[in-house]
Formats: C-alpha cells, sequence, structure tokens
C-alpha cells in the first residue's frame, strides 16, 4: 500500500506552508522532486530549498525525476493532455518500485493547492489503476490568494460571483458572461492583452510571495504595455516566472 | 501608526494555518477576537483555543470585542451591509484607543482567507479614514480548498472554468450561464434543494478540517435529503455549521 501525500506548496515560499503540510512533509517516507529540465533549473531548486527549510527527519529521502514534457504543439489538446498525465504516472510507478518496493508514504509537493488548475490529481487516479493507493490532500495557498493578499484586495464584490478561468479558455471563448469579476491562471500568453480593455481594471502579480515579487494594478488600457515590458524583463533576468491576474469590469451590473 | 495584520485562519484547526500566519500572530502587539453572542460561543472558542495552540510571545494581547449583529431582515441588503461593517469599523477604533493609545501591531484572525466573501477588508478601509493604518493579508486555506481535500478532488475540470458564488446570488440568479462547476459559499439555507437536481452532482462538506467533519457527495437528487437532514442533526449537536459545497453539471459541454 501507498500512502499519497499531495501538498500545497504554496509560491515557492516556505511560509507558504501550513503546519498540516509541514507535517505530512516530514510523515513521509519519500519525497517525489519534479525536474523540468535545465531552463527551469530554477524553479526545481525552489522545491529543493524548500525541503532543506523544512525537512527535520533525517529518514525521509527526496529523488528527483525527470518530467516528461508535454507536446504543446499537439493540435489535440485534451488527448495531449491525457497522454502526458499517463506517462508521468509511469515515472511515479518507477520510482515508487524503486524507493518504496514495500510500500509506504510518498509526498509531492504541489505548486499552489492541489485542486486549481494542477494535474497531479489526476495522475495519482492513474496510479490507484496500479498499485493500492490511499490519496490524501493538504490544501495549500493558490496563487489567486497571493495575488489577492499582494494587492490587499478582495477576490470578489459584496455577494457577487467570480470566475476563475485559464488564459486558454478566455482566448478561446472571451469575457465569461454576465461575469464582473475573472480571475486568470495558466495565462503565459498575457491573454488580456488581445482583448477590448475598455472598462477593465487589471491585477497582476508575478514570484507572488517572493523576494522578487511585482504587482502592477490599474486600468487595462493604461498598464497593459507596462506589464508586457516588465514580465519580458523579469522572466529574463530570473530564467521563469509564474505570474496571475484578476479582471474587473466596471461596468457590467448583475446584482 | 496602526500595522494592521489580516491573518486568514483555514477553517479553524490550528494546522490550516501557515507559517507566515503563526509568524504574524506572534509579532502582533493587540488580537482583536470577535463574539458573536452565546448562541456561537463554541465558535468564538475556537478562535481562542487557535491562539492558546499557536502564540509563543508573551507580550501578545488577546482583546475580546462584541460584534454587532447584521440584521438579516433588512430589505436593503447592501445598504445593510454597509452600515453594519461601519459598526463594526467603530469598534475597532474604540478597541484600538483602548489598547493601543501610541498605536502598534493588531492582528485579527479571519476565517478562511480575507480575500473570499470576507468583510474584513472592507471593514479596514473604513478604519483608515480615521487614523494612519498599513494593512497587510497573510493568505489562509478556504473553505473550498479545505472540501476539494476532503474529497481529494480538483475543484477544476481540464482547462474549464468555476463559478464561485454565494448561496444567495445562486437562489436570486440561477444557475450561472455556460458554468459547468460552481462552487457556493455563504449558503445558510441550502439552496441547492430549490434546483432542478438532473444531472448535478454534488460534493459537500462541513466542519472541515476538523475532528467533526462531515462529507457527502453524489447525485444531487439522491442525496440531497441526506445532506439536509444530517446538517440539522449536526447543527442541533454542536451548536453551529460552516459547510459548503461544489456543484457539477455533466451535461453541460463549453469546449
Amino acid at each position: 500500500m501507498i500512502e499519497l501525500s499531495l501538498i500545497g506548496m504554496g509560491m515557492g515560499n516556505p511560509d507558504h506552508i501550513t503546519r498540516q503540510g509541514v507535517a505530512a512533509l516530514n510523515a513521509a517516507d519519500l519525497i517525489l522532486v519534479p525536474r523540468k529540465g535545465a531552463d527551469k533549473a530554477d524553479l526545481a531548486d525552489v522545491r529543493s530549498q524548500l525541503c532543506k527549510e523544512l525537512l527535520t527527519n533525517p529518514a525521509t529521502r527526496m529523488v528527483p525525476f525527470d518530467m516528461p514534457v508535454r507536446d504543446s504543439a499537439d493540435p489535440d489538446y485534451q488527448g495531449g493532455v491525457n497522454r502526458w498525465h499517463d506517462a508521468i504516472a509511469l515515472l511515479w510507478l518507477a520510482a515508487i518500485k524503486t524507493h518504496l518496493p514495500q510500500g509506504g508514504r510518498l509526498a509531492l509537493l504541489v505548486w499552489g493547492d492541489p485542486s486549481l488548475y494542477d494535474s497531479t490529481l489526476r495522475i495519482a487516479a492513474r496510479l490507484g489503476q496500479q498499485l493500492p493507493l490511499r490519496v490524501s490532500v493538504v490544501p495549500g495557498i493558490t496563487a489567486l490568494q497571493a495575488l489577492t493578499a499582494a494587492h490587499a484586495m478582495a477576490l470578489n464584490e459584496i455577494n457577487a460571483p467570480v470566475v476563475i478561468t485559464t488564459g486558454r479558455h478566455l482566448r478561446d471563448h472571451g469575457w465569461p458572461p454576465q461575469a464582473s469579476t475573472v480571475a486568470v491562471m495558466l495565462d503565459g500568453q498575457c491573454s488580456f492583452q488581445h482583448m477590448s480593455p475598455e472598462g477593465i481594471t487589471i491585477w497582476w502579480g508575478a514570484y507572488l510571495g517572493m523576494p522578487q515579487q511585482i504587482c502592477i494594478s490599474g486600468p487595462l488600457a493604461e498598464v497593459s504595455g507596462q506589464i508586457l515590458a516588465q514580465r519580458e524583463a523579469a522572466r529574463a533576468a530570473h530564467g521563469w516566472i509564474m505570474d496571475t491576474y484578476l479582471l474587473r469590469k466596471s461596468s457590467v451590473s448583475i446584482n
């Protein structure tokens, strides 16, 4: 039996982790650490730094594995994602057979929270078809929470709904119907630049909660160019960037 | 100058708090603890228990204050909420004048995360009109994250949006257009019972992350009555209940 703990790690700052997360990390026999290629070395390093800071149990082993690369040019988006998850599950399985042949406690650190735009739970479901598995989830701070905290703002207006979506979905489907607040994640393409900016305010943030944090907010028409420029400069400087943003249409009345 | 720290406390389990939250709590000169009347004594007690477990700084003082009651029968919903926030800000101000006359660090523990369906940031904005104030936010685990963790499920379907809304908004406006996943908060009235249950699956949870946690999921048509019955019984047993749920329409295709 493998007891798999998926631990939300927030935005990479060890102080984002909950007491429950720290305990789950230290209860693990094995922590699998994904590596995503040389260009993201800084990112893998964030996970190692975090473990170094939080691990006090000398029996817990950290084992790296190389993440396969998803073919982002695949026209079959859903199918490509499924095949990518299959491949990752096989790598987990191989690592378990090597390092936990008798079973035990396995932990994975998940960016943000395992419930929000993350594949780890779906990959775990595949693993569960291969061996006896019990999955538990430790919630973590999402990028959206780090964003609203950095701007000291509420995600929602009073009693109003919020739509959380992806950059891809926003590009393909436009502004969600009747929404006044739209939070956008997984948007490496700055999809806000393709929309009509009238009446839209943006709150943007990168490296949220980390020392290199950048926050920009204002009318989309006025700050869009500034965000694009600073984002490019920061990505060049650090070798990676993680960012997210909130859009609000002041003109929409839904109450 | 008052430095106000709003600390997301998750669902009341001290282990939900981040390391950042524990540090902010212990950096405070004063923690204001709202009391909401005798029938919610168990709830106020959750905050006190949490402080007792997490506070190591002997200089940090905890001071209770009695929360005013919002007139929920007021037909002017928005106006009533605004007047209630005004009243709370005046109580904070009085407590600050009494206990921090020279300024200092003030902390408030906020259920879940200060950004999501919580008034504390709006009340802080009122306080900022009365005295020099710097507000910082420490994100916390929301009920939705505790819900998805308890059910070990993702909030979103792959690349699909999620609508977060309130029970009141769902009753007044119906199912959000084009939404497949709807997360419902602040719903003391179990608004799911008034909607047509066809094709809808519900994941419900109460006292999430606490020892008394209850989780029920399944087709809404089949489990709705069970949720209503267990919810009433649990509320009677504990004197309070906090719950939230996720609805998903399997028939909606938006991709």
